[in-house]
């Protein structure tokens, strides 16, 4: 499936800062000189990005050819080949860091939410996405969550009302802020509002948010939360989650638990163009 | 200074992902509402990102101002405020997760390359970034790498001839690379070759290279190296370099060190905006 | 406050057709002469886009001056001036038809929106705006949708899920169809499905569709179907509204009635700068 | 024939701001699940704006097909399928409405064209179009125009020089103005002024303006201007002109009519995509 | 006066193929190091471009101030300071270059054409350019052809019929382009046709074109010409004009003699920054 | 093989300027008719730019055809053909113009390039170009530069270092700039500083400068200038160098002479295209 808009104009920023007017390496190379490279995951990692991963050899030059053997979502283990590309070596050896850039980040941010998904396994919790992204690579980003098996939030400020702790104090409170954004917010959106305590949390009941989120909560209070919402909305956990966290917070009965480290801080896989 | 036009761009993109056709939340706030928060170093950190933070607030709304009380390049403790952001409280709310996201991994850049370059400390080996950087985000990733100490690299693909093991080998051994970059290259531009053997380093100093870089070498080669090289040209050591393995590495009496984790393993430091 | 991206650019492609290389009658005019004229209503009219009248003036010429009388939701009688600008009268003779193109078409969908709600009032239904627009005018039209005291739908395919024949027969029926849905949109997106039968409404509120849209019912038959729904979800009628029809679709107690006539069949007001 | 750049960044624009970051519906499909549906014309019209419906269909898909039974320009009748698109079902819904709304206003321009034409029929006059086009359609609205059978005037303000009474009014009168734009305009463009009145009038033609316009004036004026002018250079008249007014208005012998309401107040023809 | 779009659009290319992602020297000098220079016309020039060299300076650093004592069009003599540039050291060095790579070849232009102004001093004719200009320069180049004195011809393909050897041949003639010329422009283009014989000419005026363009004609045969329009239409020479034969060529009496080398070999001017 | 962005959005750009919204004497043509036509070298020329010429066709219609006879690079005699272009007429005619005007300065950049490298044949020097050439043309150009036989002097500011005059005033003389030099610059890149005495040279070779610029120096002090680097670093001349100049200048030793004619004031080849 091709790429949203947004992705391939970063891959050409991207392709941009690191070509600039010309690799003045890959010149030493014969201009007609083929080549061939595998692409190999050297630790174990879930597969993401590799529609990104080849939108950077089509830029660089349509004749190159990238096959996968593994989809976006596969567990794959260290040492495995995971697909290749082929074509003009210069176009090649211009577009392999790059690729290898965004590659080594996705896989990175899949493998980690699956580790999260992992850890919510057998209780009703899903773990979501946040905002906190790479600049550029939103939808790259949210795509490898899904492949690792984790579930996404709203994409931007635009498709989903979450009323924070500014908007509530900029209101007076949480119900006149519940209420102004049902007046504002078209019909199939849902009103989603942070809440920091218990009080709060039955005003946003009271009034009738779609969401509530609990935020920096401890498990105790979660565990109460959970009580006294009792099913009427889903509920979801926010604040400094990590995935050592991730059971004991599940085990409060929340819907969603959200978590910034599943794009912040997912480390990069390690993935090479073996060259054949 | 003004950011780059790359850079820009890079903002441009993170904010359309983010904005969208708007802010559906923020809509709750009175148009004319003002708002006023601080910058909060939440960890100690090595600051770097303010020229790209200040853009997103500008190129959200030019009446925004943000303010810094610190510059890039300064270390500060946990608890600090480094800068402040004032303007329409919407405007505000709209650039605060981008700006925020930009900040927090360059900051974290900055202050793992401070890092390295205190382990290289007493030494004459300097600790160089590579081309693994965030897509879009080259040259603020480079800014971040001389905010915290370290040294760049070449830019990308084009300010640099840096031979690798695929050219060596389409070209037909190290001696005939290097020949053949000193035709094609110009006159400002300097030639490093990568050299996985003690032999292949003869030859490259043998043809003149400028530089060479040693591909994974363990520290005795490294050493070895050294003692052949014997000032004339200086060495690079480059392959899975880590904090840890710096001290050793520079005690080789290398000239550079390149560390891919400066920008692709930079943990994201903790900074968030404190309204007032 | 400022216009969204899109607007932005359709103003910059809609004075590079008119514009092109440049003016060859202005420069009749001496490069200094400086000009005056006002905005006349010359038909009753509520008026809408004096934000984008505004920007095609500043694209043009960012020392020209619009200033507003009345603002957007404002109803005028014929003859009332609403606004006026200043400026080289070259740059004014530039901007003049491109910004009074916008206006004219933009009052245009506020007056219509106007008598639409007006038609409504004093029942629960809201007259809500579709994806009927003009090419990239979506946001401009929308903001005129609402100065006119009509309601917007969802912006476009991304906000909002809203099932479809088409969605429907390829799912294999109403209920599988939101079923799938509600397993793929977040959570903060609601889930609207169409219906064209009494029976299908069934199957929607046993499925638990957040909104159900009523496909080219007849009155009588909408009037039964806000029976069965009985206030659980929102109602919107849908298909052929007429500014005629839609006192009898509002008494039917439907909650939303959509109207693709508000911003594809509203006339262009008539709207002159005048020169002073 | 291929569209010229403005369309096409039109275009692109309608498709950002429909689909945004993605279609949350599409999705229910299965990604490989394909479609058909044929072009409705459900009322009588003549078509116009394929090229235009075509290229939305590409942008979203190139794989997509969209094949043409009638070609712009052809008249038909209600009930006429004129098309088909067959492709991806995800493709196809993503460009259905985008295409559609294009596709309905240019068939609206084409078909009061048509009837514009006609009402001159046997005259020697012809209706042009004026700039009162939807902004960043200038160009497809044209060739409705021409699809319809009625003709273009000139394309934007760098074409041709129309004088003004604004212009008249700096330069000191009518014949100041045109020995000033003798003196500007190149050589291959005319210069047409604006009269309203039959002395400015013979000012014109006694200052060698290539073509009059009339501004507003009443059919036995127009009368005494045809007489005055005696087939020396062509007239054209201009003002408030409706489909119902074109007779009278033609058979005073002037040789174009303008008439913005072509392009601002042509309804919307009615026209579905039928799928099979 | 601002610029048209591509011409700034060409200094924002031209700055970028220049400047790429930084000027590695400009960083020797102190951030806050600020410069003066003047314009200095090394040789005798008429000046053109000062707008273009003004735009290259507010593109690198809005706070850079470019003053002209000499406005377009001023001849002056070598040894001239015919402006000035302020700002910040790094900022002036940055545009330098391309602000006088600019100014030098529109000077350029501009000496050309008033030696070719000149050289039909005293004869009816005009010495008009053509479209054999530098890409990306046209309106820059047209601007200071008119600077140094002579006249614009149509600036593209857009704004002016121009039937050449080609359009008849495959018109199947002169008097059958010049037919189908008429019924496809509008009424405010002239039709100027290409004549390689006065038999030719007979027929374009027979057919009534605008004006007729003898091509490569020899000066009695151009004389020929001119007795045979005898003043009904204007006439233009073309083919191989340098400034020797251009006397000649306007005393046969023709209106206006078009001339590529205005524009595709004009020499540069020698202009220089001197740094105070 | 592919041109780089900058090149193919100069071409944009100039169609752009050129094409307008359409040609309007090409509608003359029917849309299906074919033409032909083939590339003749009207003088003597060194070939250089046929990609820019062959994208531009490509822009204007993917299914034009160009075919080459000859290389870049080939020296060619009046009269000869070197290729050729089909499809439809209409798009060949627009393109024409436009690729004709690249296509004849970079020959003649070739040209005069092929006259240079003879001119200095048999001595050690090499002729390289300068920054000195036409706005978005710089990568072109440079290519028309080596397919004429000259070599590339840095592409721009980015690539190499270049201390000139009033960097090492604001330095504080040639030593201190140096130095400075050195610490900023990466490892890969040159540092070359312009002289303008034999003492600074002195001074230039003991801070370890890597190549030296002599600035305006006479035949005498040039190859003094050589006696002292001894062969130690590279020198380059530069200063008003002509052709005329050039063996003189390149008997004295220097190892580049850097000479802006090459772009600045190569005179555009004479090239047609002859329609079949």
């Amino acid at each position: 499936m091709a790429l949203d808009t947004v992705s391939r104009r970063l891959i050409t920023l991207a392709l941009e800062e690191d070509l600039g007017p010309g690799d003045v390496t890959a010149q030493l190379l014969p201009a007609e000189h083929r080549g061939h490279a595998t692409v190999l995951a050297r630790t174990s990692l879930v597969l993401a990005g590799t529609a990104a991963f080849s939108e950077v050899f089509r830029q660089v030059d349509p004749e190159s050819v990238v096959e996968w053997t593994h989809a976006d979502g596969a567990p794959v283990e260290a040492g495995t080949t995971v697909g290749s590309v082929r074509g003009l070596s210069r176009s090649l050896l211009i577009a392999e860091r790059t690729a290898l850039n965004l590659l080594q980040r996705l896989c990175g941010v899949a493998t980690m939410s699956a580790k999260a998904a992992k850890a919510v396994q057998g209780t009703k919790a899903r773990v979501v996405d946040t905002r906190k992204t790479t600049p550029g690579m939103r939808a790259l980003e949210k795509a490898a969550v899904r492949a690792g098996g984790a579930t996404n939030h709203r994409i931007g400020l635009f498709d989903g009302v979450l009323i924070k702790d500014n908007h509530v104090r900029a209101a007076g409170g949480v119900a006149n802020a519940i209420r102004a954004a049902k007046k504002t917010a078209h019909h199939l959106l849902k009103i989603e509002c942070e809440v920091t305590t218990l009080v709060e949390l039955q005003e946003a009941l009271a009034e009738g948010a779609d969401v509530v989120l609990l935020d920096n909560m401890d498990v105790p209070t979660m565990k109460r939360a959970v009580e006294i919402a009792a099913g009427r909305i889903p509920l979801e956990a926010s604040g400094g989650v990590t995935l050592e966290k991730l059971p004991a917070i599940a085990a409060t009965g929340v819907d969603f638990i959200s978590m910034g480290a599943l794009t912040h801080s997912a480390p990069s896989a390690d993935i090479a163009l073996e060259w054949v």
